[in-house]
């Protein structure tokens, strides 16, 4: 007997893969002669084909979204909570596009890929990417899919930065931006932060200077520092206070360094652990790096309203209270500047103590937020 | 011609050694058989002994508070601002001791010390300290240096818990303690970034163990990682921000993981690189793991009113507006405690832009409401 996925999920879904030959041109400057994306879609596209939207990933997300991959998968996608029949991503309506971003390690081209003109993987010799690249390769696949203008394009965090991205560059493409839990650019402690986890993986030896597969190895111990640390800054204090307070991991305390003491380093210990083993330390790099990079109001001398005058969409900002990683704050200076440029934008800042990682947790105000705005949205 | 200091400084100092032989029985179930204490005095006692003022460290302090060491020192001790005649700890006033704590890397006995049974350094079989063996080793010096009761005791951060823990074991020995910057007891989100730094150190291939020096090398990547993440949670967003934000290290982007971009992550790199050649790695491990147990409410079921329930001292506690790392809800929630004792309490939150840095820096109203507190005590 087949089972029987819960009424509001998309069910089983398949990645699909789109190969490009057009070369793609870099911020850095390089090329990226060829390429491929992997991507999933939910839903139906509509004749109109005005239906489609765009999911963004963060991070260490990837194309697997919504749904599952087998009737064993026992987790669905990443944003399962948001994407379905009936959720704020409503799949009765929209016909939704989820894809791993280039120099990603989730199936799409990246540093664990095959270098053309070596055949060795490319490590360290994969191109530095930024949100703009990715939004550039983005529009390939919508091209490639035949969607001439997103009904939305939606991220949060990183992915947030890349919907943005995408109403500055292709103003027309794009009729409704919905950036959760983001910033304009990062602050000097978020980049710092970055550094600390960068530096955690070039200083492993088993790092190799990026060439770690060639050396059948895996900086290990960095990438477990480094998601030890990046994972600290998406919880709350009052989340982690609530999680684990001061509860220790034994009855006693057994003065020693080797052991731990308190639940929350259990916690910390095993999450970094396991990334380590599944995430690329290369992607890792990029994946920070795009971060850092991101600032579009750059090129407009630091003027963010600037940076938007020609935009076209709306544009849904949400917040949460408990994010310190990108506070409230942060979505406010973009609401700001949209208001200054005279644009079309709602922004709702949800009570919620969750910290950054709020943005994937289905927390009833913010599911209730998300819908109503997305229920509007005409297809 | 020999140099001149400031009026204000307690000018040139020598650092004297005490040396015990009666064993001090620690928390962790262990003795140590014998020990020394480096330690620095500025001022005079006076006749009747009344007006004695200890110094009590954080972190990565030491005994070297005020002054200079010889003629061409450049760089006075770490809490100059605040020690010297006409400063808040009035050397004109007030005999201080200052010293380094056991476990510690600047004179006093530690893992970098020779142990006895064995000759060789001790390195990881230095046992573990908490903040009341520091206490009780501290008042084994005041016993040395016929100081029965201290005028004050007091310290920032991890020395702000030193001079609570003071009141509570030996309250007949304390008139004043001064808490600045302190917490009654780490939160789940301070512990988490103890461990981080501390599997940064662990995981370093060159710690060995603990036993380092014996291989002679020094784990310096490990620490250097480990001073990075501490050093983003002494400052505040705001004064990164303020110091840095997002300036470029050169004049544009080289989209590479190598190189640095950003002012931050060259200071960051910079502080961590410096402070790795210089720090103990198993003293910063015994250092956070002191801060992790500090928890003397836990001896009365979490109730922070009644472990204060017999004290005799009168409190003085400041916090720093931007404090993130103990932040001011941290100390009133001490003042609250002591409130419901029955306690003499006064509490100050300082507006100060620098973070938990904010207690090393000379910041106008901290000095003023230090020194008005610091004057009113008799001697």
């Amino acid at each position: 007997m087949s089972r029987v996925f819960p009424e509001d999920s998309v069910g089983l879904v398949r990645p699909e893969t789109a190969h490009f030959s057009e070369p793609l041109r870099l911020a850095c400057g390089r090329l990226l002669d060829e390429y491929e994306l992997v991507y999933e879609t939910y839903g139906t596209l509509n004749e109109a084909r005005s239906n489609a939207v765009l999911i963004c990933h963060a991070l260490s997300g990837h194309h697997h979204a919504a749904g599952y991959h087998s009737e064993d998968d026992r987790k669905p996608g990443w944003w399962d909570a948001c994407i379905g029949p009936g959720k704020p991503i409503d799949t009765n309506r929209f016909f939704v596009v989820s894809l791993n971003n280039l120099g990603g390690c989730n199936g799409s081209t990246g540093p664990a890929s095959p270098n053309p003109a070596t055949g060795k993987p490319y490590g360290a010799d994969f191109p530095m990417m930024t949100v703009r690249d990715w939004v550039n390769s983005q529009a390939q696949l919508a091209d490639r899919l035949g969607i001439r203008q997103w009904a939305a394009v939606i991220g949060g965090s990183l992915g947030g930065m890349q919907a943005l991205q995408w109403s500055i560059d292709y103003p027309d493409r794009v009729r409704y931006c919905v950036a959760i839990a983001a910033a304009p650019r990062l602050s000097a402690q978020n980049i710092a932060f970055n550094e600390v986890a960068r530096q955690a993986i070039i200083s492993d030896p088993d790092f190799h200077d990026g060439h770690f597969l060639e050396h059948d190895t895996l900086p290990r111990r960095g990438l477990k520092l480094a998601r030890m640390v990046g994972h600290i800054t998406y919880l709350s204090d009052d989340a982690m206070g609530q999680k684990f307070g001061r509860e220790l991991k034994t009855e006693q305390l057994n003065f020693d360094v080797n052991n731990v003491e308190f639940q929350v380093e259990s916690y910390l210990r095993y999450q970094g652990e396991e990334f380590s083993t599944r995430f690329d330390a290369n992607t890792y790099l990029i994946m920070t790096k795009a971060l850092d990079y991101f600032d579009p109001a750059a090129a407009h001398g630091g003027n963010l309203a600037q940076t938007f005058a020609h935009v076209s969409a709306s544009y849904y900002l949400i917040s949460f209270t408990t994010d310190w990683r990108f506070s409230p704050a942060r979505s406010q200076e973009i609401a700001n500047a949209l208001i200054a440029a005279g644009k079309d934008v709602s922004y709702v800042d949800i009570d919620a103590p969750y910290g950054h990682d709020a943005f994937l947790i289905p927390h009833p105000r913010y599911l209730q937020a998300f819908s109503s705005y997305m229920n509007r949205i005409e297809i």
